[in-house]
């Protein structure tokens, strides 16, 4: 009988997590019964706030749980059908990552055209990645042309789709990343106006030059002494959405905030978390705007792809590395 | 001659201001010339935003200056007017508080009817704290009926406002202030559900104990410790206007920020610093709510009054101790 590999979450990570916390599994692939599909993954996702559902805590998505398969974004391909509607050779989006093959209902999968973008694009660029971007720099952070945008992780999958957003909305941009190879990239080939290491030099100084003008969006992804660095550095309603915290999910001690927030008065700064689902409403708008961009060969998409389940878990644990460039992406098929 | 009493800044405050940093000073009562008012203060007013304006630091409001006289609202009376549209008798709202005597050309006046309120109330409910608890309450915080409240500072000048702006708007309402005396006030005379004193107990449990269904607006006046316990009892979507931290204002070393704070993202919280000056587009609105609660006898006004210029410091200094219920003014005739 074939076998599908799959990734259980083996215990809960304290800290930073270990593949001690991963079991690969081998099952048997099964059959679809009548109303069911057999589905192969092709791509799937590995992202930070996976970490968040590895803890056994009440939020905005349940927790993983210990003995299971996790989840997340996949790109699959119909194996089997006998379900109406799809046919074998569809893609699929769905949210069975983590495995090789899965059966399916059909709820919560989307069908996706692979002549108009690389199935991987549906889990960065065109996927939640892209979504997060849009909706974090143009609704919660309100952003105008011509402002002073700052992102921190910035050659990461968000962060490097915030920078080429806001270039094309004709803003000044600079980002901050970890490693000079990232921040020639940044500057090179995603046309970043400044970018900065952020392991080296006086957080605050560095900010003060790459971004002379002040900051009038602060895309969040780090959090840490970065947000307290960047604080002193917004300019009067500032916006500042709140994507991530990448630096603060394995703490094991609680993270000091940021001694600056008091500057949020005087200068009349909004500081905003946000959710991409939340954002759905913006769907056409994104379509539009990025799918046309993309279309118009105006951004550039970069991937770090590793392949084979077996890989899946050190790719997540990269991230917190920042072992990636652009969206990391596991490639199964 | 006549002599008129006003408080210079001695010097700038290191830390904890002191009465050291003060200077009564007697000068002549000057004459008005030509389109020119002299005006006789009658109520001037204390507040903690003075504090940053000690300090020799851009802000959006240009700092005190070493050996001049302070400023701040207060309400006087025209003593002699070479000006035309103000006469003898005039009531004013003026900036040049902190003085029992000025000149001017009727510039930044605003005339007050003394037949409509108290002419105190120019400097509380119906002046500059009146405006910040309606905009950060509504206009920031966007405010809907029945919804969850929770306001720091709860006593003071504005959050007096807040829990009874927030009351009337069929909000659940609960309150945190320094003592017993303050704690029966805020039930009993204006009517919060719950309130408790922050020097007992543990903040987090406290908070949880008053907003056993969460907190979906927070009115945040003191920052520190409160601010960290507080986004641990808020709901998702939840706003919090930043009005002022004044647990902060004193601090000579860095105020360790709230390490919660990366609960902005899955709750989806909204943080916003905001000035009452910005927010003068509600004018009219506050006038016709605030004004018309007022009338109605809906709005229990509290304040602390001290008497005499002499006792200006003092009352200032006060603030940082929670010698005031309500608004601290300090009446000069």
């Amino acid at each position: 009988m074939p076998q599908s590999k799959e990734i259980h979450l083996a215990s809960r990570p304290t800290g930073r997590p270990t593949k001690d916390n991963f079991t690969l599994v081998e099952v048997d692939v099964p059959s679809p019964s009548e109303g069911q599909l057999l589905i192969k993954n092709h791509y799937m996702s590995v992202d930070p706030y996976m970490r968040g559902r590895m803890r056994d805590a009440k939020s905005y998505i349940p927790p993983f749980q210990v003995g299971q398969v996790l989840e997340g974004g996949a790109v699959g391909e119909v194996i089997e059908s006998n379900l109406e509607g799809f046919d074998v050779g569809d893609f699929v989006f769905n949210m069975q990552g983590w495995r090789e093959y899965f059966l399916s209902d059909g709820k919560g999968l989307r069908k996706v055209d692979p002549s108009i973008a690389p199935l991987s694009a549906h889990l960065g660029v065109l996927g939640m990645p892209g979504i997060t971007a849009y909706a974090g720099l143009f609704e919660v952070g309100e952003l105008k042309e011509g402002e002073q945008v700052f992102v921190s992780g910035a050659a990461g999958a968000v962060g490097s789709l915030v920078g080429q957003f806001a270039k094309l909305k004709g803003c000044y941009v600079a980002g901050s990343a970890g490693s000079e190879k990232k921040i020639t990239f940044l500057k090179e080939t995603l046309g970043f106006d400044a970018a900065f290491n952020y392991k080296e030099g006086n957080l605050h100084e560095q900010i003060k030059k790459v971004c002379p003008k002040g900051i009038d969006v602060y895309f969040e992804n780090v959090g840490g002494p970065m947000l307290e660095a960047v604080l002193l550095q917004m300019n009067n309603f500032g916006r500042i959405p709140v994507c991530g915290m990448i630096s603060q999910y394995n703490a094991t001690e609680p993270t000091p905030g940021p001694s600056t927030i008091a500057a949020l008065i005087p200068k009349r700064i909004k500081m905003q978390g946000f959710i991409s689902f939340d954002h759905h409403h913006l769907m056409k708008d994104f379509t539009r705007d990025v799918g046309g961009w993309l279309k118009d060969g105006k951004l550039h998409v970069e991937e770090t792809i590793v392949e084979g389940i077996e890989q899946a878990a050190d790719a997540f644990l990269g991230l917190f590395d920042g072992t990636n460039t652009g969206k990391m992406i596991v490639k199964l098929v």
